[in-house]
């Protein structure tokens, strides 16, 4: 057999992702049980529509295109009036006074990593992430010889320490990442451990020559539930940038936009932005979607109906209850992260499967001894779902 | 000092590409002279309105946008039903059988190439390329390692040499990448030749661990004029790959819709496949953008005026010859190649410059002694540009 791929990709391939195992497992459990007795908390596919201006958006836009250059290229870095009115939005939402070239609009918040990640990482360049942890972010930075290195939390709440992240601070760390309300656990860090972590990086930063970034990625920035804000991190260190996307707020994930701030109060932020800009071109992304950029720019201020996902949260917090599950009700995002009863969540999540219920275990995410539901999913599943996890919890 | 971003990418920054350099000067230039004065073939953004059923579909996509999952996630190697489109289109033109599973759709052709680069390329391995080339080709493949090794073709045709390139490979060769028809050249590579290429390929390939693929890389393929038609690649050799996008055949540059296309017969296809497909997300695509896939599959029989372009080429190849200028009249794509008088394409730019005309030297593309004029301007600008370019050859 000729050796068609690089070796790398072939390795990360053999240990395909907890999220598609379990995906291609939800797969033959529909096939065998009938896709109704399947109770799928595998993906966050955000299954609300996108807000109903979407469609008068969307008409106009149709309008729009046939003109010359209506879908044509633009600025690597995006629509400036894109830009601008982002930068509006961001100045308000994070308490920095932004223009439109301190932004960038990229292809997602993953775009964003990327294209982040390529502008400042060297070969060996850690980054450091709080475990739980999306797992994709091995891949974002490590295309570049870039190492993520997590740094476990402590259960059953994964409360941000900074001290304990700083402990793993080494000569080649250039960034922490952040990523609040989080993915896998819902947790939304408080602005007094923020602080406390944007200040010891700031004095870190004083004496290195490479310094280290806070890179906040908020693609679930939203979804804060039971009155709960989402505090800004762009102002807490000018050594802050913060990613995103539309893909949740506005169930837009299939069209791809999301943008990459940076705090203008950085020493060489102008550097940094012509970077990010030029990787995004050079990657290939080489604009964000225009379509899509033009979209999210007539919907900044609106959002999906976030209630929807609220009363699905209370739900799942009842159903967990009920089966006797010891987790932490998420403040935010649409993830729930309990403890797998015995500890073990490879097992507790073939105990699940034999129920109908596919979860993914928290190893997949850096943090066995865990499960993850996701809520992006009907209510409806959530309720019909209650016997079968009462069942497996047995 | 301190150093936000990584080294390789400040030294790229450094020696901005010849094109961004003569964009700049072109506002520099319309500045001073205003805008009316300033005749700019430096960038190919495509023009002319993309076909007007784009309106048409842009409204029922309105309608559908709104519904649950109507912009969401979908799977990262496209919608099942785009993919399964572009197989039958592909299959047709390209002369043989694919199946919507031989067809990843991407970020445009710049996201298929990287995203086929990072599956394929170890560090160190080699890309040939005929020059002159497009110049972001040594970025798509320099981000993972690769390095991209230019190879000489002979002027004032630059006509593909099978021989020249073969001599370069070595045991770190990895890809071949054709660009047919070419920028910026615009010539169309014969058949008998590319099947001279590919027989040659496919022996080294026999006794080869680690074959050389060979990449067409077609953007252009519809711009072919004076009756000539684009062989196809794909049925050459197992190791064929086609990568294209919509970008300039439907004037949706900025939507960032492309494919990757892997020849069926390819020993191991379905790695292949499923490496793209995973780099693909890996690298923070995730996906094509999904307005720009369902808008490319209602067009794929369509295309923008080609008349236009045509047009655009005769006037332009009036307008040279008229000021002197040596070059091959382009049977495709919509660029001219010159030779810039007295050898030094840069000098010659100056002087250009100096007439409100702005041209990229051929360096730029690894060819110095000839400039690149793009054609993708009103027709006007062209005629207008007439005694300008007189005046600048005198």
């Amino acid at each position: 057999m000729k050796q068609l791929i690089a070796r790398d990709i072939a390795d990360a391939m053999a240990n395909a992702s907890w999220i598609r195992r379990m995906f291609e497992a939800g797969n033959e459990l529909r096939k065998a049980r009938g896709p109704e007795n399947v109770f799928d908390f595998s993906l966050g596919n955000p299954d609300v529509p996108p807000p109903a201006q979407a469609r008068d958006v969307l008409h106009v836009l149709a309008e729009d295109a046939v003109r010359p250059c209506g879908l044509g290229y633009m600025p690597n870095a995006g629509l400036p009036e894109f830009r601008a009115a982002l930068a509006r939005r961001l100045s308000e939402e994070q308490g920095v006074a932004l223009e439109g070239e301190h932004v960038v609009a990229t292809v997602g918040a993953a775009g964003a990593l990327v294209a982040f990640f390529r502008a400042v990482l060297e070969r060996g360049d850690e980054v450091l992430v709080p475990a739980p942890y999306f797992v994709e972010y091995g891949f974002y930075c490590g295309h570049f010889g870039g190492v993520l290195k997590p740094v476990p939390m402590r259960g059953p709440d994964f409360a941000l320490e900074p001290e304990t992240l700083l402990a793993q601070v080494t000569d080649r760390t250039r960034a922490i990442l952040l990523n609040s309300p989080n993915n896998p656990t819902g947790a939304i860090y408080p602005a007094e451990t923020l602080r406390r972590l944007a200040a010891a990086v700031d004095r870190l930063n004083a004496t290195r020559e490479r310094p280290i970034f806070i890179l906040s990625d908020e693609p679930y920035r939203v979804f804060a539930f039971d009155g709960a804000e989402v505090p800004p991190v762009l102002p807490l260190s000018p050594w802050a940038v913060v990613l995103g996307s539309f893909s949740k707020s506005l169930s837009l994930a299939g069209e791809r936009v999301g943008y990459v701030a940076v705090n203008p109060a950085m020493e060489g932020v102008d550097t940094l932005l012509a970077a990010v800009t030029m990787t995004n071109r050079t990657l290939g992304y080489v604009n964000a979607p225009i379509l899509g950029q033009r979209l999210a720019m007539a919907l900044l201020d609106a959002r999906v109906d976030l209630s929807v996902y609220d009363a699905r949260r209370r739900a799942m917090a009842r159903v967990l209850t009920e089966a006797g599950l010891r987790f932490t009700l998420p403040k935010g995002a649409f993830y729930f992260f309990p403890e797998a009863p015995g500890g073990d969540d490879v097992a507790f999540c073939g105990k699940l499967l034999e129920h109908g219920i596919i979860a993914v275990p928290g190893r997949g995410f850096g943090m066995p001894g865990y499960i993850r539901l996701c809520c992006a999913v009907d209510i409806g599943i959530i309720e019909r779902a209650a016997p079968a996890f009462r069942e497996a919890c047995r």
